[in-house]
């Protein structure tokens, strides 16, 4: 660039913490310049070419970071389960709250009893505490449905969602997420009814970006979740997991075989495991929200998911029953915390490698030329505050594609 | 009241959580009349007496709570610990960062470097994020100033916080928080020096309204705690005691035996302890941040707690180094996810049992008629889910000695 060029916006006077390669690689005093949305310079102040700006804002201090991608909710679902939080807390057994209907089957009900403007409503409130803290990008899975027509409403609220709002949101379909109450011992036969009907209309109508299944004793097995891996890469979906939360059944390795984006949860995988998911480029979504609120005490294998190269991300997974998260800042310190992460690591886990996860790598999660102008400045001194404060909301100015968003809580 | 009676204003259209006797005790579709700061009637709005209210503010439904009492800060201090916090995720041994001068003892070097001023500045910025969940009473404790210019420093930027903000801060003197680095080796000898020149210079010039000290191995023994508390005694100001976080050294046994307003954290406190602490009604007060951020494997004794009828509270203990904490709503979820609390009890150690530990249980804590009118409106539908949500921050409006709080963040 060595004539004038010209930008819609110049943002200056803070440090820019770009998380490329998913490392702080911080710019002190830098500016970014943004056309149509996307970044076209960034580096230090002292070093930029002359440059034409529609706009200049200049930050007096602190810091700019990626707009943060939660690569993990169900933040569509009907009811809340704050009543059976209350009556587990009071000494009722997970026994006697399921004989009473509780547990997912209650929020399976709630959800297939709301109507798509309700569900979006209540959705667009959940989402708007995390829009709140910085996130511009988010993941959300249907799996409350649990037939045909419910599932396929949850999707079309997801896509609705990602029109009315600002914030870019990846639909992702997790049919497979619990055995549906009228096929109570007949695993497979949902299954069959969510390959051979479901995933290719959700195709055809593209409604979901991904595919993804939960892999467990209570849910599905990998033979089960292997069928539903096949059906999508028929259909050209990418897929992930819900893999090994509570025991190992080598679900991960096996969402690695199909070249899956990511294998998630993650507490009980295997030495094995992490080189499967390292070879296929798979990555370890963790999930501290849901290992704190089932006071889990297995973690999931840090070091090995370091040794091997397994990128490594964090996200809410916010959902009524195991994580009702509101805060994925949270999540960062819980994710440091109670797994062991670095702050580097922890913010790398919701830009960078979350980006990777979501399969927008080439155009998200960090700060750099040619992507997304994504950002977030915050009045902080270092990134790892915003790891290092327990709650609040730390104030911050979002950019989404290139203009401020004005916040809207 | 059987002819019409006149009041600043009226609140209806909620369902009121009264929190009377730490209970939830709500009256639903209620209504509450405030007159000078504070609440005249509250009751049903059917059974609703003649009032001729200035104002009449009709909630939309949702319920109102007392305002949350945090009964446990170190709110005021120099620095923060965000970079030593970082270091030890990065495997720096604490030995290691001791010697490098970090821990509790970089924040008494930072807080005595700074101005009144500065202290002032930054402790605002956090009371801030408390009071935007609705913290209508806060305790602040001196401690890192540990000599006696600096620790009436820290005393005079709680009571200059208190005349600022819209809130009630009550000033607690922590001279006896660890052992001044002038004084290493010679515990009794800073002890002397805080109950000869440092206490009745506090008492008289009315800088602090209770005494607290730290008993632990690190810290002070129940020896030189003893004194601190017969001088705190004979200066007419009441104790309290950070005790048994640690280990089992009687120290809340010994409050009790001076009729301590609280004995706070308690994770290794016995069942003596709680007997003692119920015969002199001393408040538990329970500080879920640090037992979660130094993963502590002990929990304090709940069931001995139930059983012996101590009240229990839950504060945040906002501090930089092991509880950096700036959501007492978050603490209500740790009370119960990691403690075992029920919501309600969680409840009411934000407000009625806070008041408690505060002595301030005839005029706050509850919504009582004769009762300070601090409460706060929250759009949800059950107390339980100020609980259930984990991190974000909930909407809400907060009503101070009668007056609806404008939100400065
Ligand atoms: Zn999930
Ligand atoms: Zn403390």
């Amino acid at each position: 660039m060595s004539s004038p060029v010209s930008c819609d916006s110049l943002w200056s006077g803070a440090a820019f913490v770009t998380m490329k390669e998913g490392q702080y690689q911080t710019i002190e005093n830098g500016a970014l310049a943004v056309l149509h949305g996307k970044i076209i310079w960034l580096g230090p102040k002292d070093a930029m070419p002359e440059i034409i700006a529609a706009e200049h804002h200049h930050f007096d201090g602190g810091i700019v970071t990626p707009g943060f991608i939660d690569c993990h909710t169900h933040l569509v679902f009907g009811g809340d389960r704050s009543a059976e939080f209350e009556k587990r807390l009071n000494g009722v057994s997970y026994a006697q709250i399921a004989a009473e209907g509780g547990g997912i089957i209650s929020t399976v009900r709630a959800t297939r009893t709301a109507s798509e403007d309700e569900l979006l409503a209540s959705a667009r409130q959940r989402l708007k505490h995390l829009l709140a803290e910085g996130v511009t990008t988010v993941e959300i899975k249907s799996g409350y449905g649990l037939d045909i027509d419910n599932e396929i409403k949850m999707l079309r609220v997801i896509r609705r969602l990602g029109e009315q709002e600002p914030v870019e949101i990846y639909a992702t379909c997790l049919a497979a997420h619990a055995i549906p109450p009228e096929f109570s011992g007949d695993a497979d036969a949902w299954i069959d009814v969510v390959c051979e009907q479901l995933l290719p209309r959700v195709a055809q109508e593209k409604l979901a970006d991904a595919v993804d299944a939960f892999c467990e004793h209570l849910a599905f097995n990998p033979l089960q979740t292997a069928k539903v891996f096949t059906t999508a890469r028929d259909l050209g979906l990418p897929v992930k997991l819900h893999a090994e939360q509570l025991s190992a059944l080598a679900g991960s390795s096996l969402a690695a075989s199909f070249n899956a984006l990511s294998a998630d949860h993650l507490e009980y995988a295997t030495e094995e495991d992490a080189k499967a998911m390292a070879a296929s480029n798979t990555v370890a979504v963790l999930l501290p929200g849901a290992f704190y609120l089932l006071r889990e005490k297995q973690r999931p294998p840090v070091e090995a998911f370091r040794q091997y190269g397994v990128p490594m991300a964090v996200a809410s997974d916010a959902n009524p029953g195991t994580s009702p998260a509101l805060s994925l800042r949270l999540m960062l310190n819980m994710a440091c915390t109670l797994f062991g992460l670095t702050p580097e690591e922890a913010l790398a886990g919701v830009t960078f490698h979350a980006a990777q996860a979501l399969g927008i790598q080439a155009s998200h999660g960090s700060l750099e030329e040619g992507k997304i102008a994504n950002f977030v400045h915050w009045p902080v001194a270092r990134p790892a505050e915003l790891v290092y404060w327990l709650g609040g909301q730390l104030p911050c100015t979002v950019v989404y594609e290139g203009v401020r968003r004005e916040s809207s809580l």
